[in-house]
């Protein structure tokens, strides 16, 4: 039976962690090596996020994560797909996140979007993201998708996933 | 106790009537007049509507609707209150929006935004909306807010409110 599945964007689909590194190297001249971020929260891996995050561009060029283009048509030809981003504390990524997705997501329509500030009223029966505190309060299946910021975190509710591959195994 | 409220931006909070008749007149130079909206769906009274949304600055001094600034901050008080709004459609507007809802409604948090395609995601105990498309498929308490296109729509499962006044005494 098709399910309601919400897929995160920043960590799932879109690497920002690789353009938040090209954005510090740009921008401050600091190279951050992949072994510093291990088990960082991202404000403390990236202290000039907040301020990446909101300058125009950041998100138009972010690489995609490998694997999520065919994984994600997959899902949408046979589960009700919602796009699900917290980006409403960006409003300069906004336009950004929209144009991104159609170039790299074309078979995704704009009524499968949303961006919000917090994920809690949105509904699904399964949730895909790399941030523990959105996975929380969610009532459905939790799919955590791993991220240097969440390797040492531990929930046995959640299933944690590696790569599109195994979203896959999971869901189809 | 507490309902989760969604409340509605376009013909709820901003008067995007207004504006379409000034950015007519402004750009087309026709006038149309109220009397001639009567019972017309929106993009029946306004051809030119798709274009006017996706030009910046459309939504950015749309005025606010009467006695929308007390009558949510009331609601705010003692709800929990979700701004949603479908919007992804136009991303030119998306910027706007939340900069908009900043200006005039600044006790609004950004993490009680959500600008989404379709609202059938979005999980709440009350919908307050002008688009009877929106209420249709809600499954808690829908308030129709009265605008011109609505005005022949009748559906006895929905509240008709014709003013910020008569939100507030069907909820507080």
């Amino acid at each position: 039976m098709a399910k309601q599945i919400l897929v995160d964007m920043d960590g799932v689909l879109a690497d920002v962690y690789v353009q938040f590194q090209k954005f510090e190297k740009l921008h401050r001249g600091s190279e951050i090596s992949e072994s510093e971020l291990r088990g960082l929260p991202e404000q403390q891996a990236f202290p000039n996020g907040y301020h990446h995050l909101n300058t125009e561009g950041f998100f138009r060029d972010a690489p995609v994560m490998a694997g999520s283009i065919e994984g994600l048509k997959k899902l949408n030809e046979q589960h009700k797909v919602y796009i699900v981003s917290s980006a409403v504390e960006y409003p300069s990524c906004l336009i950004d996140k929209v144009h991104w997705l159609a170039e790299h997501f074309p078979f995704i329509h704009w009524t499968q979007i949303i961006l919000c500030g917090d994920k809690k009223a949105i509904q699904g029966d399964v949730m895909i993201d790399d941030h523990p505190k959105n996975l929380n309060h969610f009532q459905g299946t939790r799919i955590m998708f791993t991220q240097s910021h969440n390797l040492d975190h531990t929930n046995d509710s959640f299933h944690r996933v590696s790569n599109w591959e195994e979203i896959l195994e999971l869901l189809l």
